[in-house]
């Protein structure tokens, strides 16, 4: 993939792990197994640097510390938007690539955060005495209240971003403390043809020819952070067969679930989500044909919006495959006649699954208002979102902070104002096509004669309503959202009265909130509440020594560099650069940048360029390094290949390869093509020491 | 639905008809059941007569005889193709309407043909004897030599159609002799705003305020051709509670597929054709925007993207309910629990299970390379269409008729030429950008490294290669195909030298028959083998009064004018053209054409518009008249509710719905919006008599 945090998010937890399986929390890395297995023992001082030299993006992507300097290390996918908001239509960096030749001339990313996990903390007690006896509504409100509170007393700095996770279906809740950065640099990056190379045909494919890499710089009080975590860079880079480490952010993975969710993520999440995505798809795809200006604006969604849809086909994919599914229907049924053996365990955990089954039934009537108007599929574009943050917002934080919506709880709110007041472009013609695409999907989903639908509507047509909208806002202006968010309410219900975007987040949001309710305590608290027992009685089986499924928080796997069979064929673990220059046609996506055609005399056409590995990474992982056993950086994932899409239900140790970028061709290509004499220096630097 | 034929055709047959339940043979029409529902019995006399006042449009539609003058009803959306290829940038007869004042005025249809069945001749002794004992490939080929030599005997003239249908799944095997009007001209058609009203929102809806009808006309040497049979218009019109026969074409339905076929076409069959519509629907909504005249060149193919895709998700949907498809699990269980019970039936019929679900399996396997190179899914656009015609035909021909690919069968030669000679205009720009997209699905279905993908696309970029094709064509010339199809393969070689499109269609055709023949043989060969035996077994069981699966060909089905109940609500069956005013917004697809707001007044808004029957339909059925007992107009089917969407699978009386436009509504228009009076006069005369 481009390992992304994934479109659609399931919930989920695991069985016995097989070799190279899971992607482990690192206060509870399996450090024998690996020694074991590989001769090697993490030790906790090992795990600590690991942990701390790695990052997150908050927008949904991994990242690593890689000099004392604040030097970040990801993916180029994971900087395309801040790349993309800082070009103009004379200068397209997406197009040219970027290089800041001195340090000052780092430009900021108007969007990006980067966080870093200092402190985890175990609140699993907390927790359940809070909710203890509740059920339903009343066990997901209590629930959301201590999380609030326990966020909440952590959160003693707008520096601190504070989250209670949940981990092995509620059998853990830990509260990770991380540090903020929000001043994130451009330090490099690539030109896009070379980042992706081989474009969506390649995607999720191997073997591969890209460098997705970028280079990004956190600073504070406006210098370069200084480090004291960070990895250094490896001199002898990673072969074939060598241990690797992936720390990094998986965004979720669905591997607990039940075959009733199973089953819903088959015949309705995916089919629903895969053939939105396939609609949008072809729009953005022509809507490129309006202009070149139109084609940049646009690029960054078309990514995203493939990307999606191949990582979304190839899970609907593995769950159609009926052995697959069999084993998974065959696995639930081992566990539920297990626990029929005793009466006291099959009283307590058997009804979980039913109630899963009606909770699944529920969404399945309950999704389409949900995704349409509480989760924004209705309102695409940048400018709804901030008119319902606006809205939402001016009525939330006037209450008492554990009965806000979780998003604007206190330890959330410097998240919600960055993207409030971020001075990214937006662009009106793309707007009301997002808008007017969504508008109509609105209609198409609930039926024209819906009252909601007709509350949007009125007489207008989609198109018309489009265009009013976005005519009839000035949200564009970060000042007028400035004095709205401060102004509060009073502000927002005057905006209202002739700011056209504002008045429609008003207007819709009593359905919005009625649905979102729906779901909450009908659905969600429901199979959390009962995904909670179902794990609780698997822990009684299978015992602890497992992982839990994942949540976009930090974890480390462990594998090694690895082909695979594939129809029969052999597929080797290394690529080269020169295989590049053999799979070039001059064409899109298979034209390789002038600045690689002139730089060919120049570079060892025999260095590694992409590799396979098979550690245990999932969407989210984007951006994650690849280190050694001195954890120095030795690649860079950005994909894995098409069978290790399936990695959401189910780990395959014979076929599921993360894609990384070689560290050796990171160097070679900024020293040989880019002439980033600064940067490589500085790696260098790291990686002498 | 627009009940046209639909996008996806899969095998079918079925179990014992509910009331109204069935799309019956014309020869085996259930008339003592009806008589003992209604009190009528439809005399062999009475079904002649409704046979041969009906109609097939060849394209896909049903139709009927309804003056002594060839006059020919049918729907706007069955006529569609025709309107647009009259119109020019000059006048969009799609926009405008169309009406030919006098009869000498109407114009004609480059690719309308209307078939007649004017005999049915039982073969299945014929076909039976010559593939005994056969198996596989053997009887694949045995079975289509038969035909096309029962085909060929039977075509003495280029006015007849000659067609071995298979009913029942091979259980009977009937000869149907057509007659052809290959001269078809057009002689009204309203504007698209109020044929369509309510658009893609509406469609497969009720209410419904549409008035989706077109008049035509055949002609033979040039004149109106004489009807012997046709039919008498009603004045009376039908109410609530009338009995309702429906005389069309239903183009395929699936009420007898094993549940191996039903999960295929449930994971993979719907789902794929799904996200390639979805896409496809995505870049046609688009593509208008490049301006006026592409989306005049785009309009039929949008609006058949997006029927197709509504009512394939209809289907999706219905094979996704958890209740109907346990009943469809349930049902072959049985079927099977019975066979077991007596060992010489399992034997013979038990088998026949599993070697379906094996040619499943093998066909997950084969779709792919099938649909792109052979079923032409990598090549969307007349112009590869009119090349590969070209190209096969060349090498078809000459072989002996029996050994043909089976659409180049003499039988089938005047349908093919009729296309291929069409001087329906083509659009260079319209061909490049389906071109472009198809190539590039083709590219994402098979890989880019897969061999037939690199002779297709070679170093060029789908886009590229399409401008190529498309400039370097010559076949956009009537002349020109005529004379290739004339000079034979000599010819075809000669332009494959600076012809790109022949010569692309050349250079595929090989993997392309390679596949098909591997389909052929271990697929569809085994399918219908197989799916015979399944049929005697059930015939065996259940005795032989029920109806075939639909195969496109003409059937009657039996009904009443009734509403029924929606999410607690009732629905009424008939809407006035009242409702129509009271529903518009002014705005597409709610914006009432200006003849009808001009015509508002003279109007009796009490009339009759729209009618929801009972009748079992499909998609084909387009265009069938609704008749009552004395076999007189009382409507036009032009679709079906979204709750008859599953009828493909199964037929539910409850919430099945034919959607007619009312015979009262057709005359109020054609005299008070229209002033159409000769057309008037002509169905009134016919009335009278």
């Amino acid at each position: 993939m481009k390992m992304l945090a994934a479109a659609l998010s399931l919930a989920a937890g695991l069985g016995a792990a097989r070799a190279d399986e899971g992607m482990w929390t690192f206060n509870n890395f399996p450090s024998q197994k690996v020694e074991q297995q590989y001769g090697f023992r993490p030790t906790p001082a090992w795990l600590d640097q690991v942990r701390l030299a790695s990052a997150r993006l908050a927008q949904g992507c991994s990242a690593s510390f890689v000099s004392s300097q604040g030097l970040v290390l990801t993916n180029h996918h994971c900087a395309h938007v801040c790349i993309e908001q800082l070009s103009t239509g004379q200068r397209d960096y997406v197009k040219s690539g970027f290089y800041a030749r001195t340090q000052a001339e780092e430009p900021k990313c108007p969007a990006l955060e980067v966080n870093q996990l200092v402190e985890i903390t175990d609140v699993t007690a907390r927790l359940n005495a809070a909710t203890a006896g509740k059920e339903g509504a009343a066990y997901g409100e209590a629930q959301r209240a201590e999380m609030a509170r326990v966020e909440k007393e952590c959160q003693t700095s707008d520096r601190l971003r504070c989250e209670v996770v949940t981990l092995y279906q509620g059998g853990v809740y830990d509260l990770y403390k991380y540090k903020r950065y929000q001043d994130v640099r451009l330090a490099f990056a690539p030109e896009f043809a070379i980042a992706f190379f081989g474009g969506d045909p390649d995607n999720f494919m191997f073997p591969r020819y890209d460098l997705d890499v970028a280079f990004l710089r956190v600073y504070e009080d406006g210098q370069p952070a200084r480090m004291e975590h960070f990895f250094r860079w490896s001199e002898r880079g990673a072969k074939e067969g060598d241990l690797t480490f992936v720390s990094g952010n998986p965004g979720g993975t669905s591997r607990q679930l039940t075959v009733a969710q199973l089953e819903y993520a088959r015949d309705v999440g995916l089919p629903d989500a895969l053939l939105r995505l396939a609609e949008l798809r072809g729009r953005l795809a022509e809507y490129r044909h309006r202009g070149a200006e139109q084609a940049r604006h646009s690029n960054a969604d078309l990514f995203y919006v493939e990307n999606s849809y191949k990582a979304l086909r190839g899970r609907l994919e593995a769950l159609q495959d009926k052995t697959f599914f069999a084993s998974k229907v065959a696995a639930e049924g081992k566990l539920r006649a297990d626990l029929a053996k005793d009466p006291a365990r099959a009283q307590r955990y058997l009804p979980a699954f039913d109630a899963i089954a009606r909770a699944q039934a529920d969404l399945k009537q309950l999704r389409r208002p949900l995704n349409q108007l509480e989760r924004g599929l209705a309102f695409s574009g940048d400018l709804f979102r901030l008119a319902r943050q606006l809205v939402r917002g001016a009525e939330e934080r006037p209450k008492p902070n554990g009965q806000r919506l979780r998003e604007f709880r206190d330890s959330a709110l410097p998240a919600v104002t960055q993207a409030l007041f971020s001075p990214a472009p937006i662009y009106p013609e793309f707007e009301k096509f997002q808008l007017a695409f969504s508008l109509e999907k609105l209609r198409e989903a609930l039926g024209a004669d819906d009252p909601a639908v007709k509350k949007v509507l009125g007489q207008a047509s989609p198109e018309e309503l489009a265009e009013r909208l976005v005519n009839g806002t000035k949200l564009a202006d970060v000042g007028y959202r400035r004095k709205l968010w401060e102004g509060g309410q009073a502000a927002v219900a005057k905006a209202a009265e002739d700011d056209a975007m504002i008045a429609l987040a008003l207007r819709v949001d009593p359905d919005a909130r009625a649905v979102r309710k729906r779901y909450e305590d009908g659905v969600e608290a429901v199979t959390k509440r009962n995904a909670e027992l179902i794990a609780k009685a698997r822990f009684e089986t299978e015992g602890t020594n497992t992982y839990p499924d994942a949540t976009f928080t930090p974890r480390l796997s462990y594998g090694t560099v690895k082909g695979y069979q594939e129809n029969g064929r052999e597929v080797r673990p290394l690529t080269t650069l020169g295989g590049a220059f053999e799979r070039a046609t001059g064409r899109e996506p298979y034209a390789l940048p002038q600045s690689w055609l002139d730089a060919r005399a120049r570079l060892d056409l025999a260095t590694p360029f992409d590799m396979a590995t098979t550690n245990d990474i999932i969407g989210g992982n984007s951006g994650s390094p690849v280190v050694d056993r001195d954890a120095r950086v030795v690649g860079l994932v950005f994909d894995g290949n098409i069978q290790s899409l399936g990695g959401d239900y189910g780990f395959d140790p014979a076929q599921n390869r993360a894609v990384a970028v070689h560290g050796a061709a990171i160097l070679e290509a900024l020293a040989k093509v880019y002439r980033a004499d600064r940067l490589v220096q500085e790696l260098r630097s790291s990686a002498a020491r």
